[in-house]
Protein backbone atom coordinates (compact mmCIF):
# COMPACT_ATOMS: atom_id res chain seq x y z
CA UNK A 1 0.00 0.00 0.00
CA UNK A 2 1.49 3.26 -0.87
CA UNK A 3 2.35 5.57 2.40
CA UNK A 4 -0.38 7.99 2.06
CA UNK A 5 -3.01 5.36 1.62
CA UNK A 6 -1.88 4.15 4.59
CA UNK A 7 -1.45 6.67 6.42
CA UNK A 8 -5.33 8.06 5.65
CA UNK A 9 -6.24 4.03 6.56
CA UNK A 10 -4.69 4.55 10.02
CA UNK A 11 -5.54 7.83 10.99
CA UNK A 12 -9.11 6.79 9.43
CA UNK A 13 -9.14 3.99 11.98
CA UNK A 14 -8.41 6.79 14.99
CA UNK A 15 -11.44 8.90 14.19
CA UNK A 16 -13.72 6.61 13.33
CA UNK A 17 -12.89 4.93 17.21
CA UNK A 18 -12.65 8.50 18.72
CA UNK A 19 -15.70 9.90 17.63
CA UNK A 20 -17.48 6.43 19.20
CA UNK A 21 -15.66 6.92 22.15
CA UNK A 22 -16.77 10.47 22.92
CA UNK A 23 -20.66 10.27 22.66
CA UNK A 24 -22.77 13.24 22.93
CA UNK A 25 -24.94 12.43 25.80
CA UNK A 26 -28.17 14.14 26.21
CA UNK A 27 -27.89 14.66 29.80
CA UNK A 28 -27.26 17.85 31.55
CA UNK A 29 -23.85 18.44 31.43
CA UNK A 30 -24.30 17.64 27.71
CA UNK A 31 -22.02 20.77 26.89
CA UNK A 32 -19.46 19.07 27.94
CA UNK A 33 -19.37 16.14 25.67
CA UNK A 34 -19.94 18.95 22.78
CA UNK A 35 -16.71 20.66 23.85
CA UNK A 36 -14.65 17.53 23.95
CA UNK A 37 -15.93 16.60 20.69
CA UNK A 38 -14.93 19.67 18.95
CA UNK A 39 -11.84 19.41 20.33
CA UNK A 40 -11.02 15.95 19.53
CA UNK A 41 -12.50 15.63 16.30
CA UNK A 42 -10.54 19.17 15.00
CA UNK A 43 -8.23 17.00 12.80
CA UNK A 44 -4.63 17.17 13.25
CA UNK A 45 -2.33 14.19 12.05
CA UNK A 46 -3.22 11.79 14.50
CA UNK A 47 0.73 11.12 14.75
CA UNK A 48 0.81 9.96 18.09
CA UNK A 49 -2.13 7.51 17.71
CA UNK A 50 -1.10 6.62 13.90
CA UNK A 51 2.62 5.44 15.26
CA UNK A 52 0.71 3.11 18.24
CA UNK A 53 -1.15 1.29 14.83
CA UNK A 54 2.39 1.20 12.88
CA UNK A 55 3.97 -0.52 16.07
CA UNK A 56 1.59 -2.96 15.86
CA UNK A 57 1.25 -4.19 12.57
CA UNK A 58 4.89 -4.09 12.32
CA UNK A 59 4.92 -6.18 15.42
CA UNK A 60 2.00 -8.42 13.88
CA UNK A 61 0.05 -7.41 16.99
CA UNK A 62 -3.18 -7.06 17.18
CA UNK A 63 -4.94 -3.65 16.38
CA UNK A 64 -8.31 -4.12 18.26
CA UNK A 65 -5.57 -4.46 21.38
CA UNK A 66 -3.89 -1.32 20.90
CA UNK A 67 -6.49 0.89 19.52
CA UNK A 68 -7.55 2.07 22.96
CA UNK A 69 -4.54 3.36 24.10
CA UNK A 70 -3.80 5.09 20.75
CA UNK A 71 -7.10 6.77 21.26
CA UNK A 72 -5.67 7.32 25.11
CA UNK A 73 -3.20 8.99 24.00
CA UNK A 74 -4.62 11.18 21.63
CA UNK A 75 -6.92 12.79 24.37
CA UNK A 76 -4.46 13.34 26.58
CA UNK A 77 -2.56 15.13 23.88
CA UNK A 78 -5.65 17.16 22.77
CA UNK A 79 -6.30 17.80 26.49
CA UNK A 80 -3.28 19.26 26.62
CA UNK A 81 -3.45 21.41 23.44
CA UNK A 82 -6.95 22.77 25.32
CA UNK A 83 -4.71 23.70 28.24
CA UNK A 84 -2.03 24.96 25.88
CA UNK A 85 -4.05 27.83 24.60
CA UNK A 86 -6.06 29.04 27.65
CA UNK A 87 -5.22 32.67 28.39
CA UNK A 88 -2.96 31.78 31.34
CA UNK A 89 -0.99 29.73 29.05
CA UNK A 90 -0.24 31.06 25.51
CA UNK A 91 -3.68 33.06 24.82
CA UNK A 92 -4.31 31.34 21.68
CA UNK A 93 -7.46 32.04 19.93
CA UNK A 94 -6.66 29.83 16.82
CA UNK A 95 -5.61 26.35 16.77
CA UNK A 96 -5.52 24.35 13.08
CA UNK A 97 -7.04 27.46 11.66
CA UNK A 98 -10.22 27.05 14.34
CA UNK A 99 -11.31 28.90 17.29
CA UNK A 100 -9.46 27.45 20.08
CA UNK A 101 -11.79 26.39 22.90
CA UNK A 102 -12.19 28.58 25.43
CA UNK A 103 -12.93 31.47 22.70
CA UNK A 104 -15.91 28.87 21.70
CA UNK A 105 -17.40 27.69 25.03
CA UNK A 106 -15.80 30.09 27.56
CA UNK A 107 -12.65 29.04 29.54
CA UNK A 108 -14.00 27.60 32.58
CA UNK A 109 -15.47 24.64 29.98
CA UNK A 110 -12.72 24.73 28.19
CA UNK A 111 -10.57 23.66 31.57
CA UNK A 112 -13.59 21.30 32.13
CA UNK A 113 -13.05 19.95 28.89
CA UNK A 114 -9.26 19.13 29.17
CA UNK A 115 -9.44 17.19 32.56
CA UNK A 116 -12.69 15.06 31.46
CA UNK A 117 -10.33 14.36 28.39
CA UNK A 118 -7.22 13.39 30.28
CA UNK A 119 -9.94 11.62 32.73
CA UNK A 120 -11.62 10.19 29.76
CA UNK A 121 -8.43 8.33 28.83
CA UNK A 122 -7.77 6.29 32.10
CA UNK A 123 -11.33 5.37 31.92
CA UNK A 124 -11.44 3.86 28.13
CA UNK A 125 -7.74 1.88 29.02
CA UNK A 126 -9.11 0.94 32.22
CA UNK A 127 -12.92 -0.40 30.21
CA UNK A 128 -10.37 -2.09 27.86
CA UNK A 129 -8.22 -4.29 30.68
CA UNK A 130 -11.64 -5.01 33.03
CA UNK A 131 -13.90 -6.01 29.97
CA UNK A 132 -13.33 -9.83 30.19
CA UNK A 133 -11.75 -10.25 27.08
CA UNK A 134 -7.79 -10.47 28.36
CA UNK A 135 -5.91 -13.46 29.76
CA UNK A 136 -4.07 -12.77 32.67
CA UNK A 137 -0.78 -11.84 30.69
CA UNK A 138 -2.50 -9.26 28.62
CA UNK A 139 -3.62 -7.42 31.61
CA UNK A 140 0.07 -7.34 33.21
CA UNK A 141 0.96 -6.36 29.82
CA UNK A 142 -1.74 -3.68 29.53
CA UNK A 143 -1.74 -2.45 32.71
CA UNK A 144 2.74 -1.80 32.56
CA UNK A 145 1.31 0.14 28.58
CA UNK A 146 -1.17 2.82 30.98
CA UNK A 147 1.79 2.90 33.71
CA UNK A 148 3.94 4.26 30.84
CA UNK A 149 1.36 6.28 29.25
CA UNK A 150 0.80 7.82 32.57
CA UNK A 151 4.45 8.05 33.62
CA UNK A 152 4.77 10.36 30.05
CA UNK A 153 2.42 12.56 30.59
CA UNK A 154 2.55 13.63 34.12
CA UNK A 155 5.56 15.91 35.46
CA UNK A 156 8.26 13.59 34.52
CA UNK A 157 6.81 14.11 31.03
CA UNK A 158 4.80 16.38 29.21
CA UNK A 159 3.70 18.14 32.54
CA UNK A 160 7.22 19.34 32.98
CA UNK A 161 8.48 20.07 30.04
CA UNK A 162 5.26 22.31 29.76
CA UNK A 163 6.20 24.08 32.98
CA UNK A 164 9.87 24.43 32.05
CA UNK A 165 8.64 25.88 28.86
CA UNK A 166 6.77 28.13 30.41
CA UNK A 167 9.44 29.79 33.13
CA UNK A 168 11.67 30.15 29.81
CA UNK A 169 9.82 32.24 28.65
CA UNK A 170 11.37 35.56 27.41
CA UNK A 171 14.83 33.76 28.85
CA UNK A 172 18.25 33.06 27.28
CA UNK A 173 17.83 28.93 27.64
CA UNK A 174 20.75 26.37 27.18
CA UNK A 175 20.56 24.20 24.41
CA UNK A 176 20.53 21.35 27.46
CA UNK A 177 17.36 23.37 28.95
CA UNK A 178 16.17 23.38 25.40
CA UNK A 179 16.37 19.50 24.49
CA UNK A 180 14.92 18.83 28.10
CA UNK A 181 11.53 21.22 27.42
CA UNK A 182 11.44 19.08 24.09
CA UNK A 183 11.76 15.84 25.30
CA UNK A 184 9.48 16.24 27.80
CA UNK A 185 7.07 18.42 26.67
CA UNK A 186 6.42 16.95 23.05
CA UNK A 187 8.64 13.76 22.72
CA UNK A 188 7.09 12.00 25.84
CA UNK A 189 4.33 11.86 24.43
CA UNK A 190 5.46 10.93 20.93
CA UNK A 191 7.48 8.16 22.37
CA UNK A 192 4.26 6.88 24.26
CA UNK A 193 2.34 5.37 21.68
CA UNK A 194 5.58 4.07 20.15
CA UNK A 195 6.59 1.77 23.89
CA UNK A 196 2.92 1.19 24.64
CA UNK A 197 2.06 -0.30 21.35
CA UNK A 198 5.46 -2.38 21.67
CA UNK A 199 4.21 -3.22 25.03
CA UNK A 200 1.16 -4.66 24.39
CA UNK A 201 2.45 -6.68 21.26
CA UNK A 202 4.80 -8.53 23.39
CA UNK A 203 7.82 -6.65 22.04
CA UNK A 204 11.22 -8.42 23.58
CA UNK A 205 14.26 -6.37 24.81
CA UNK A 206 16.05 -5.81 21.62
CA UNK A 207 12.93 -4.63 19.50
CA UNK A 208 11.87 -2.38 22.56
CA UNK A 209 15.51 -0.92 22.57
CA UNK A 210 15.56 -0.32 18.55
CA UNK A 211 11.91 1.18 18.93
CA UNK A 212 12.90 3.39 22.01
CA UNK A 213 15.63 4.67 19.90
CA UNK A 214 13.44 5.43 16.95
CA UNK A 215 11.14 6.54 19.37
CA UNK A 216 13.92 9.65 20.80
CA UNK A 217 14.53 10.43 17.39
CA UNK A 218 11.13 10.72 15.47
CA UNK A 219 10.17 12.67 18.96
CA UNK A 220 13.02 15.59 18.81
CA UNK A 221 12.94 15.66 14.22
CA UNK A 222 9.54 16.91 15.06
CA UNK A 223 10.68 19.23 17.16
CA UNK A 224 13.32 20.54 14.84
CA UNK A 225 11.04 20.31 12.13
CA UNK A 226 8.47 22.57 14.13
CA UNK A 227 10.85 25.32 14.78
CA UNK A 228 12.28 25.39 11.29
CA UNK A 229 8.47 25.92 10.15
CA UNK A 230 7.63 28.45 12.44
CA UNK A 231 10.50 30.43 10.25
CA UNK A 232 9.85 29.05 7.10
CA UNK A 233 5.91 27.98 7.07
CA UNK A 234 3.23 28.78 5.25
CA UNK A 235 0.64 30.66 8.26
CA UNK A 236 -2.19 29.22 6.04
CA UNK A 237 -0.99 25.88 5.75
CA UNK A 238 -0.37 25.28 9.56
CA UNK A 239 -3.29 26.84 10.85
CA UNK A 240 -1.18 29.25 13.25
CA UNK A 241 1.18 32.15 12.35
CA UNK A 242 4.54 31.43 11.25
CA UNK A 243 7.00 33.70 13.28
CA UNK A 244 4.99 33.44 16.74
CA UNK A 245 7.92 32.01 18.33
CA UNK A 246 10.42 35.26 17.33
CA UNK A 247 7.31 37.32 18.38
CA UNK A 248 7.36 35.46 21.50
CA UNK A 249 10.90 35.92 22.53
CA UNK A 250 10.97 32.15 22.31
CA UNK A 251 14.19 30.00 22.30
CA UNK A 252 14.13 27.60 19.32
CA UNK A 253 16.47 25.32 18.16
CA UNK A 254 16.32 27.81 15.26
CA UNK A 255 17.79 30.98 17.41
CA UNK A 256 19.89 28.72 19.39
CA UNK A 257 21.78 26.87 16.34
CA UNK A 258 20.42 28.79 13.25
CA UNK A 259 18.51 27.73 10.44
CA UNK A 260 21.22 25.64 8.63
CA UNK A 261 22.52 23.86 11.27
CA UNK A 262 18.87 23.25 12.51
CA UNK A 263 18.48 21.62 9.08
CA UNK A 264 21.42 19.43 9.22
CA UNK A 265 20.27 18.39 12.78
CA UNK A 266 17.08 17.48 11.31
CA UNK A 267 18.63 14.98 8.60
CA UNK A 268 20.81 13.68 10.89
CA UNK A 269 18.57 12.73 13.99
CA UNK A 270 15.69 11.62 11.00
CA UNK A 271 18.64 8.86 9.54
CA UNK A 272 19.05 7.99 13.07
CA UNK A 273 15.44 7.25 13.43
CA UNK A 274 15.62 5.26 10.55
CA UNK A 275 18.92 3.13 10.69
CA UNK A 276 17.39 1.99 14.32
CA UNK A 277 14.48 -0.24 12.82
CA UNK A 278 15.78 -1.20 9.47
CA UNK A 279 16.68 -4.73 10.85
CA UNK A 280 13.42 -5.14 10.58
CA UNK A 281 13.04 -5.46 6.70
CA UNK A 282 10.29 -4.45 4.83
CA UNK A 283 8.02 -4.75 7.91
CA UNK A 284 9.34 -1.46 8.80
CA UNK A 285 8.83 0.16 5.21
CA UNK A 286 5.89 2.50 6.62
CA UNK A 287 7.37 3.75 9.89
CA UNK A 288 10.45 4.51 7.58
CA UNK A 289 8.35 6.50 5.74
CA UNK A 290 6.71 8.05 8.25
CA UNK A 291 10.50 10.04 8.68
CA UNK A 292 10.43 10.92 5.60
CA UNK A 293 6.96 12.41 6.15
CA UNK A 294 7.58 14.57 8.95
CA UNK A 295 10.86 15.49 7.41
CA UNK A 296 9.28 17.23 4.41
CA UNK A 297 5.85 18.43 6.01
CA UNK A 298 4.82 21.60 5.36
CA UNK A 299 2.54 21.96 8.55
CA UNK B 1 -10.31 3.33 70.53
CA UNK B 2 -12.04 7.05 71.37
CA UNK B 3 -13.79 8.25 67.99
CA UNK B 4 -11.59 10.99 68.12
CA UNK B 5 -7.88 9.48 68.80
CA UNK B 6 -9.09 6.98 65.31
CA UNK B 7 -9.97 9.96 63.46
CA UNK B 8 -6.56 11.55 64.15
CA UNK B 9 -4.91 8.15 63.52
CA UNK B 10 -6.41 7.42 60.30
CA UNK B 11 -6.35 10.61 58.69
CA UNK B 12 -2.33 10.81 60.17
CA UNK B 13 -1.79 7.54 57.95
CA UNK B 14 -3.50 9.53 55.05
CA UNK B 15 -0.85 12.47 55.52
CA UNK B 16 2.26 10.54 56.11
CA UNK B 17 1.96 8.83 52.74
CA UNK B 18 0.86 11.50 50.76
CA UNK B 19 3.87 13.70 51.69
CA UNK B 20 6.47 10.73 51.27
CA UNK B 21 4.41 10.28 47.14
CA UNK B 22 5.05 14.28 46.60
CA UNK B 23 9.00 14.50 46.60
CA UNK B 24 10.01 18.13 45.74
CA UNK B 25 12.62 16.68 43.60
CA UNK B 26 15.12 19.21 42.22
CA UNK B 27 14.49 19.23 38.72
CA UNK B 28 14.26 21.87 36.28
CA UNK B 29 10.06 21.68 36.58
CA UNK B 30 10.74 21.72 40.86
CA UNK B 31 7.97 24.29 40.94
CA UNK B 32 5.14 22.36 39.98
CA UNK B 33 5.92 19.97 42.91
CA UNK B 34 5.88 22.55 45.11
CA UNK B 35 2.92 24.08 43.95
CA UNK B 36 1.31 20.50 44.41
CA UNK B 37 2.31 20.22 47.51
CA UNK B 38 1.08 23.21 48.78
CA UNK B 39 -2.08 22.08 48.11
CA UNK B 40 -2.57 18.76 48.67
CA UNK B 41 -0.54 19.34 52.18
CA UNK B 42 -2.92 21.95 52.93
CA UNK B 43 -5.21 20.00 55.70
CA UNK B 44 -8.57 19.51 55.48
CA UNK B 45 -10.50 16.97 57.17
CA UNK B 46 -9.12 14.27 54.91
CA UNK B 47 -12.32 12.79 54.73
CA UNK B 48 -12.33 10.80 51.58
CA UNK B 49 -9.41 8.84 52.13
CA UNK B 50 -10.50 8.00 55.64
CA UNK B 51 -13.38 6.63 54.97
CA UNK B 52 -11.61 4.34 52.66
CA UNK B 53 -9.58 2.92 55.52
CA UNK B 54 -12.57 2.59 57.95
CA UNK B 55 -14.16 0.39 55.17
CA UNK B 56 -11.09 -1.36 54.74
CA UNK B 57 -10.50 -1.64 58.63
CA UNK B 58 -14.23 -2.98 58.96
CA UNK B 59 -13.53 -5.47 56.52
CA UNK B 60 -10.67 -6.94 57.62
CA UNK B 61 -8.57 -6.12 54.57
CA UNK B 62 -5.01 -5.17 54.19
CA UNK B 63 -4.93 -1.31 54.78
CA UNK B 64 -1.44 -1.07 52.72
CA UNK B 65 -3.65 -2.35 49.75
CA UNK B 66 -5.96 0.40 50.24
CA UNK B 67 -3.66 3.49 51.03
CA UNK B 68 -2.94 4.55 47.41
CA UNK B 69 -6.39 4.64 46.46
CA UNK B 70 -7.39 6.18 49.25
CA UNK B 71 -4.56 8.75 48.82
CA UNK B 72 -5.28 8.66 45.08
CA UNK B 73 -8.72 10.08 45.35
CA UNK B 74 -7.57 12.69 47.91
CA UNK B 75 -5.64 13.98 44.98
CA UNK B 76 -8.01 13.69 42.63
CA UNK B 77 -10.45 16.25 45.05
CA UNK B 78 -7.33 18.49 45.71
CA UNK B 79 -7.09 19.14 41.77
CA UNK B 80 -10.81 19.41 41.68
CA UNK B 81 -10.65 22.28 44.27
CA UNK B 82 -7.44 23.94 42.76
CA UNK B 83 -9.24 24.25 39.26
CA UNK B 84 -12.55 25.25 41.03
CA UNK B 85 -10.62 28.02 42.69
CA UNK B 86 -9.52 29.50 39.10
CA UNK B 87 -10.52 33.06 38.30
CA UNK B 88 -12.49 31.54 35.14
CA UNK B 89 -14.36 29.04 37.78
CA UNK B 90 -15.35 29.99 41.40
CA UNK B 91 -12.64 33.00 41.64
CA UNK B 92 -11.31 32.25 44.81
CA UNK B 93 -8.75 34.23 46.98
CA UNK B 94 -8.41 31.74 50.19
CA UNK B 95 -9.07 27.89 50.55
CA UNK B 96 -8.96 26.95 54.25
CA UNK B 97 -7.80 30.05 55.40
CA UNK B 98 -4.16 29.98 52.92
CA UNK B 99 -4.11 31.73 49.66
CA UNK B 100 -5.25 29.39 47.19
CA UNK B 101 -2.63 27.99 44.09
CA UNK B 102 -3.08 30.49 41.08
CA UNK B 103 -2.91 33.47 44.06
CA UNK B 104 0.78 31.85 45.00
CA UNK B 105 1.98 29.91 41.79
CA UNK B 106 -0.11 32.05 38.95
CA UNK B 107 -2.91 30.40 36.82
CA UNK B 108 -0.81 28.66 34.48
CA UNK B 109 1.12 26.94 37.21
CA UNK B 110 -2.12 26.39 39.44
CA UNK B 111 -3.76 24.82 35.79
CA UNK B 112 -0.72 22.33 35.67
CA UNK B 113 -0.49 21.77 39.07
CA UNK B 114 -4.16 20.61 38.87
CA UNK B 115 -3.47 18.48 35.68
CA UNK B 116 -0.27 16.98 37.48
CA UNK B 117 -2.56 16.08 40.53
CA UNK B 118 -5.01 14.04 38.37
CA UNK B 119 -2.21 12.31 36.72
CA UNK B 120 -0.49 11.50 39.37
CA UNK B 121 -3.47 9.73 41.06
CA UNK B 122 -3.29 7.54 38.34
CA UNK B 123 0.71 7.03 38.44
CA UNK B 124 0.43 6.16 41.97
CA UNK B 125 -2.06 3.32 41.57
CA UNK B 126 -0.46 1.95 38.40
CA UNK B 127 2.75 1.60 40.05
CA UNK B 128 0.71 -0.08 43.02
CA UNK B 129 -1.06 -2.64 40.55
CA UNK B 130 2.47 -2.94 38.28
CA UNK B 131 4.84 -3.37 41.46
CA UNK B 132 4.86 -7.27 41.01
CA UNK B 133 3.33 -7.71 44.74
CA UNK B 134 -0.43 -8.94 44.17
CA UNK B 135 -1.44 -11.98 42.62
CA UNK B 136 -3.98 -11.97 39.43
CA UNK B 137 -7.25 -11.67 41.42
CA UNK B 138 -5.79 -8.64 43.37
CA UNK B 139 -4.71 -7.18 40.30
CA UNK B 140 -8.28 -7.39 38.77
CA UNK B 141 -9.93 -6.13 41.78
CA UNK B 142 -7.42 -3.25 41.67
CA UNK B 143 -8.01 -2.58 38.06
CA UNK B 144 -12.03 -2.67 38.60
CA UNK B 145 -11.02 0.00 42.05
CA UNK B 146 -9.37 2.26 39.66
CA UNK B 147 -12.29 2.11 36.99
CA UNK B 148 -14.63 2.84 39.66
CA UNK B 149 -12.34 5.78 41.04
CA UNK B 150 -11.83 7.13 37.14
CA UNK B 151 -15.72 7.41 36.48
CA UNK B 152 -16.35 8.78 39.81
CA UNK B 153 -14.31 11.64 38.61
CA UNK B 154 -15.07 12.12 34.71
CA UNK B 155 -18.12 12.99 32.85
CA UNK B 156 -20.20 11.24 34.66
CA UNK B 157 -19.61 11.99 38.11
CA UNK B 158 -17.32 14.93 39.76
CA UNK B 159 -16.59 16.84 36.44
CA UNK B 160 -20.26 16.55 35.46
CA UNK B 161 -22.02 17.71 38.63
CA UNK B 162 -19.18 21.07 38.08
CA UNK B 163 -20.42 21.52 34.54
CA UNK B 164 -24.46 21.66 35.74
CA UNK B 165 -23.54 23.33 38.69
CA UNK B 166 -21.25 26.08 36.76
CA UNK B 167 -24.63 26.63 33.89
CA UNK B 168 -27.12 26.54 36.89
CA UNK B 169 -25.47 29.90 38.79
CA UNK B 170 -27.94 32.89 38.84
CA UNK B 171 -30.67 30.41 37.66
CA UNK B 172 -33.86 29.05 39.00
CA UNK B 173 -33.27 24.84 39.56
CA UNK B 174 -35.46 22.23 40.47
CA UNK B 175 -34.75 20.18 43.17
CA UNK B 176 -33.67 17.50 40.82
CA UNK B 177 -31.10 19.33 39.42
CA UNK B 178 -29.90 20.12 42.62
CA UNK B 179 -29.72 16.84 43.68
CA UNK B 180 -28.49 16.18 40.66
CA UNK B 181 -24.92 18.29 40.95
CA UNK B 182 -24.18 16.85 44.23
CA UNK B 183 -24.89 13.07 43.70
CA UNK B 184 -22.14 13.84 40.82
CA UNK B 185 -20.00 16.73 41.63
CA UNK B 186 -19.74 15.99 45.45
CA UNK B 187 -21.26 13.04 45.98
CA UNK B 188 -19.42 10.58 43.47
CA UNK B 189 -15.49 11.53 44.84
CA UNK B 190 -17.33 10.60 48.95
CA UNK B 191 -18.73 7.02 47.38
CA UNK B 192 -15.80 6.20 45.34
CA UNK B 193 -13.34 5.73 48.14
CA UNK B 194 -16.16 3.35 49.66
CA UNK B 195 -17.07 1.09 47.19
CA UNK B 196 -13.04 1.21 46.01
CA UNK B 197 -11.68 -0.13 49.07
CA UNK B 198 -14.61 -2.46 49.47
CA UNK B 199 -13.84 -3.78 46.13
CA UNK B 200 -10.07 -4.10 46.73
CA UNK B 201 -11.47 -6.04 50.41
CA UNK B 202 -13.06 -8.61 48.37
CA UNK B 203 -16.77 -7.13 49.56
CA UNK B 204 -19.42 -9.56 48.35
CA UNK B 205 -22.70 -8.28 46.75
CA UNK B 206 -24.56 -7.77 49.86
CA UNK B 207 -22.13 -5.96 51.50
CA UNK B 208 -21.54 -3.93 48.46
CA UNK B 209 -25.08 -2.70 48.58
CA UNK B 210 -25.00 -2.04 52.21
CA UNK B 211 -22.13 -0.11 51.60
CA UNK B 212 -23.53 1.93 48.36
CA UNK B 213 -26.53 2.60 50.53
CA UNK B 214 -24.35 4.08 53.68
CA UNK B 215 -21.99 5.97 50.37
CA UNK B 216 -25.00 7.62 48.96
CA UNK B 217 -26.47 9.02 51.65
CA UNK B 218 -23.47 10.26 54.01
CA UNK B 219 -22.43 11.91 50.09
CA UNK B 220 -26.02 13.50 50.30
CA UNK B 221 -25.75 14.54 53.87
CA UNK B 222 -22.11 16.13 53.57
CA UNK B 223 -23.88 18.20 50.69
CA UNK B 224 -27.00 19.05 52.84
CA UNK B 225 -24.52 20.09 55.74
CA UNK B 226 -22.63 22.14 53.94
CA UNK B 227 -25.44 24.22 52.41
CA UNK B 228 -26.30 25.04 56.15
CA UNK B 229 -23.00 26.00 57.30
CA UNK B 230 -22.87 28.56 54.81
CA UNK B 231 -25.94 30.23 56.61
CA UNK B 232 -25.28 29.65 60.22
CA UNK B 233 -21.71 28.66 60.41
CA UNK B 234 -18.73 30.91 61.53
CA UNK B 235 -16.83 32.41 58.46
CA UNK B 236 -13.40 31.87 60.73
CA UNK B 237 -13.96 28.26 61.42
CA UNK B 238 -15.03 27.62 57.49
CA UNK B 239 -12.23 29.32 56.81
CA UNK B 240 -14.04 31.36 53.85
CA UNK B 241 -16.86 33.94 54.16
CA UNK B 242 -20.31 32.51 55.29
CA UNK B 243 -23.20 33.43 53.46
CA UNK B 244 -21.04 33.48 50.35
CA UNK B 245 -23.92 31.11 48.32
CA UNK B 246 -26.70 33.72 48.69
CA UNK B 247 -23.81 36.43 47.99
CA UNK B 248 -23.44 34.20 44.50
CA UNK B 249 -27.42 33.37 44.25
CA UNK B 250 -26.40 29.99 43.97
CA UNK B 251 -29.21 27.33 44.62
CA UNK B 252 -28.69 25.24 48.05
CA UNK B 253 -31.22 22.86 49.79
CA UNK B 254 -31.70 25.93 51.85
CA UNK B 255 -32.67 28.00 49.56
CA UNK B 256 -35.08 25.47 48.07
CA UNK B 257 -36.00 24.27 51.36
CA UNK B 258 -35.30 26.66 54.13
CA UNK B 259 -33.17 26.34 57.18
CA UNK B 260 -35.78 23.86 59.24
CA UNK B 261 -36.62 21.61 56.63
CA UNK B 262 -32.64 21.28 55.52
CA UNK B 263 -31.50 20.29 59.09
CA UNK B 264 -34.70 17.77 58.98
CA UNK B 265 -33.70 16.00 56.08
CA UNK B 266 -29.74 15.86 57.12
CA UNK B 267 -30.73 14.29 60.22
CA UNK B 268 -33.11 11.42 57.75
CA UNK B 269 -30.26 11.38 55.69
CA UNK B 270 -27.71 10.55 58.47
CA UNK B 271 -30.37 7.90 60.32
CA UNK B 272 -30.74 5.98 56.38
CA UNK B 273 -26.96 6.44 56.41
CA UNK B 274 -26.09 4.56 60.03
CA UNK B 275 -29.26 1.79 59.48
CA UNK B 276 -27.67 0.42 56.16
CA UNK B 277 -24.43 -0.62 58.03
CA UNK B 278 -25.75 -1.11 61.56
CA UNK B 279 -25.69 -4.99 60.57
CA UNK B 280 -21.94 -5.08 61.06
CA UNK B 281 -22.26 -4.85 64.46
CA UNK B 282 -19.37 -3.24 66.22
CA UNK B 283 -17.15 -3.17 63.37
CA UNK B 284 -19.80 -0.56 62.10
CA UNK B 285 -18.38 1.68 65.04
CA UNK B 286 -16.42 3.83 63.45
CA UNK B 287 -18.13 4.55 60.36
CA UNK B 288 -21.55 5.22 62.40
CA UNK B 289 -19.98 7.79 64.44
CA UNK B 290 -18.78 9.58 61.21
CA UNK B 291 -21.89 9.97 60.47
CA UNK B 292 -22.65 11.90 63.41
CA UNK B 293 -19.53 13.63 63.48
CA UNK B 294 -20.65 14.72 59.88
CA UNK B 295 -23.77 15.94 61.15
CA UNK B 296 -22.54 18.18 64.07
CA UNK B 297 -19.05 19.72 61.96
CA UNK B 298 -18.82 23.28 62.27
CA UNK B 299 -16.24 23.72 59.12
Amino acid sequence: MKFEDKMKLLSETVNVALDRYIVEKETPEKIIYQAIKYSIMAGGKRLRPVLALAVCEMLEGNVADVLPYACAIEMIHTYSLIHDDLPAMDNDDYRRGRLTSHKIYGEAIAILAGDALLNYSFEIMLSDIASGNNNQVDILRKVNAMKLIANSAGTNGMIGGQVVDLQSEEKQISSETLEYIHRCKTGALIKAPIMAAATICKADEKVLKALEKYAENIGLAFQVKDDILDVEGNSQKMGKKAGSDADNNKATFVTLYGLEKSKEMLKNITEEAVRSIEFFGEKSEFLIELCEYLLKRDH
